[in-house]
């Protein structure tokens, strides 16, 4: 198996796996319970709440734990007031799409033909009314880096603007760091968010895992009420030994954050190499704003669909794009976005690579990329 | 170590680990992805939805799998149009409580001295606006179940009067059966419920995963959107590891069912004796009427708080009520509405049994109790 599918699922780390299993048998206990080691057990998620929080250079009770970059992203919208106005960027994953749709104003900001977010674009689009801007970290399909800090300066100059002027409209600025973390530094104060989803299945912990980070002075408002955990802003039993798992992976990624980036350079200049003779190839994005990880082609006039199944039956699996919109054939927004035409889009994959990847997989996932695409182009001419 | 806390929490099952392992590793994969091993892991967690709905009579399309117990519920109340009206038993967990404090109109239904809700105060309660009733299985606190096949047939008799009277609004019947689960038979077409919360931590499987049954014909509203996952009812990357795990507990807890439901009542007669010289000590609920697993009792006079910290000294773990509710210190409605004194409420302690236990150990937890309490009369005393 050569896997090139990490920005869609990564395994559990080993560590991970080891931290997490006492959680399930010998400190099972609920942690809201008053007798000693279930004392113990709560102990030992909130160290690991501050742990997750100590990486993005905040406190645990910044943090409240979710099921996954999902619920992160929906808690995150719960700040808006009705018809508040959104901003979303046009690279954004579904989850953020679809509920900016749900608010019932919202315009996407434009991106370049990298997918990186036009900062002209949301100074003109950023209006007085503007209440919440949702912008990931980076873009899963591309695996753009978005300029986040530059982002938080405009953002925070039109908060001088309104507080200066008197205006008491809120703004809030929310990154979905679902992609990114565990390669990037990723730093709240650096970034300038008020707002930020972590998913800890994108980085070596398991699924059913997340956080969002709430910035001091932002309310957000509990999609679950019941039991008052997590200060009453998300209730429910906590999932202690996901979040176990989730400290031990994010903190492992963290360690190896600097040979991890070099190696997948490596890999990946070593795929263009592989790759670049493949008859009009496109790279996608610019190496110099992508994570090390991505590598997003397009074949124009083939059909990445059936080179996915071709690459299936070698052993090498990837994606067109988001794993949950390619599962319902939905044209990518974001390669319209960066104004790939529908041959161009059609011809797009997705490969992104992580830990299960090494230079010798590397060259022999090219070799299976090449003769694939070779076969298809020779039925394509018969 | 005696956990007498089986209600609050339990140890994940051998067998339920073991099947869910692979999920982190081997086939760790987005199940939303097109590749063959993607593919056979959303069989996986496809069959392991039809066999959770299997043990409740139901099939998998019918599940929306959550992160727990009060997601179910969160999402069984969002069927709610605004303001409509409510009923609620009066000993419901918290996340009932509150979301019923969130819908603008609910009123309790009285329940007598064992717990049991009163048939003619619900007939009373239900009028031609209600839409909306959630009753319990199981009360968390006494053990005692519910009559919800009595309940559901009342809800039946109103819904055909307002068929026949041409009357449009609709009447749901939510259950939460997160306690009882693996020790009673639940069936939803007996139950007649039209939404059903199911817990994978109160039966041996992991924290973090739990299931909403919806019937044919209830539109529930997502509270979370994004890749449409759990046909776009709840959006999310499917927790297949955490799914696997909950099959396998349930299906063994199924299993098993007699044979644990006579060892469970051999070991509270076995309780009930050792315990019943105490001085003034009340057994709440009726055993007629409760889980096998509940032993709540009652010693008014002392204090029930002082006792579990006496015998968690001695390696006895137990809670007052339930967890959440107990460790903010807050009175229990359930007791309340029972008719306990604040006395009698003070002194109470739940005592909830399970696989941790044996004869032995149960015989063992009651000496200590009997000393611990001997202790403290003897302090009060002086």
């Amino acid at each position: 198996m050569i896997y090139l599918d990490h920005a869609a699922a990564t395994p559990l780390s080993d560590k991970a796996l080891k931290a997490m299993t006492p959680y399930f048998s010998d400190k099972f206990f609920n942690p809201s319970a008053a007798y000693l080691p279930a004392v113990e057990t709560r102990r030992d998620y909130e160290d690991a709440k501050d742990r997750i929080a100590h990486v993005i250079g905040a406190k645990g009770v910044d943090l409240v734990m979710t099921s996954g970059a999902t619920e992160s992203i929906n808690l995150a919208f719960s700040v808006l007031a009705p018809n508040a106005e959104v901003l979303i960027s046009a690279v954004e994953h579904a989850s953020v799409f679809e509920n900016a749709k749900r608010a019932a104003n919202y315009k996407e900001i434009a991106v370049d033909a990298n997918g990186r977010v036009k900062l002209e674009d949301l100074r003109a689009k950023l209006t007085p009314n503007t209440q919440f801007i949702s912008i990931c970290l980076v873009s899963s399909e591309l695996g753009t880096i978005q300029p986040i800090s530059d982002i938080s300066r405009i953002i925070a100059e039109e908060r001088e603007r309104r507080a200066f002027a008197g205006e008491k409209t809120p703004l809030y600025f929310h990154c979905d760091a679902s992609q990114g973390l565990g390669l990037l530094e990723v730093k709240v104060n650096r970034l300038g968010v008020d707002l930020l989803t972590l998913n800890a299945a994108k980085v070596y912990g398991p699924k059913g895992i997340g956080a969002l980070y709430v910035g001091h002075n932002v309310k957000i408002n509990p999609l679950t009420v019941g039991g008052g955990q997590e200060m009453g802003l998300r209730s429910g039993t906590e999932n202690v030994a996901a979040t176990i798992a989730f400290a031990t992976a994010i903190e492992e990624a963290e360690k190896h954050i600097s040979f991890e980036r070099k190696r997948l350079i490596n890999l990946k200049n070593r795929f263009v190499k592989e790759l670049k003779d493949l008859p009009n190839i496109k790279f996608l994005g610019n190496p110099k704003f992508q994570l090390q990880s991505f590598l997003p082609i397009c074949l124009p006039g083939l059909d990445a669909e059936r080179l996915i199944f071709a690459l299936e039956d070698r052993g090498v699996y990837l994606s067109t794009g988001a794993a949950c919109a390619a599962s319902k054939g939905i044209k990518s927004r974001t390669l319209s976005a960066i104004g790939l035409s529908d041959e161009e889009i059609a011809g797009s994959l997705r490969i992104s690579m992580g830990k299960l990847n090494d230079e010798e997989s590397i060259i022999e996932a090219a070799r299976h990329i090449r003769e694939v695409v070779a076969a298809e182009i020779n039925r394509l001419a018969k």
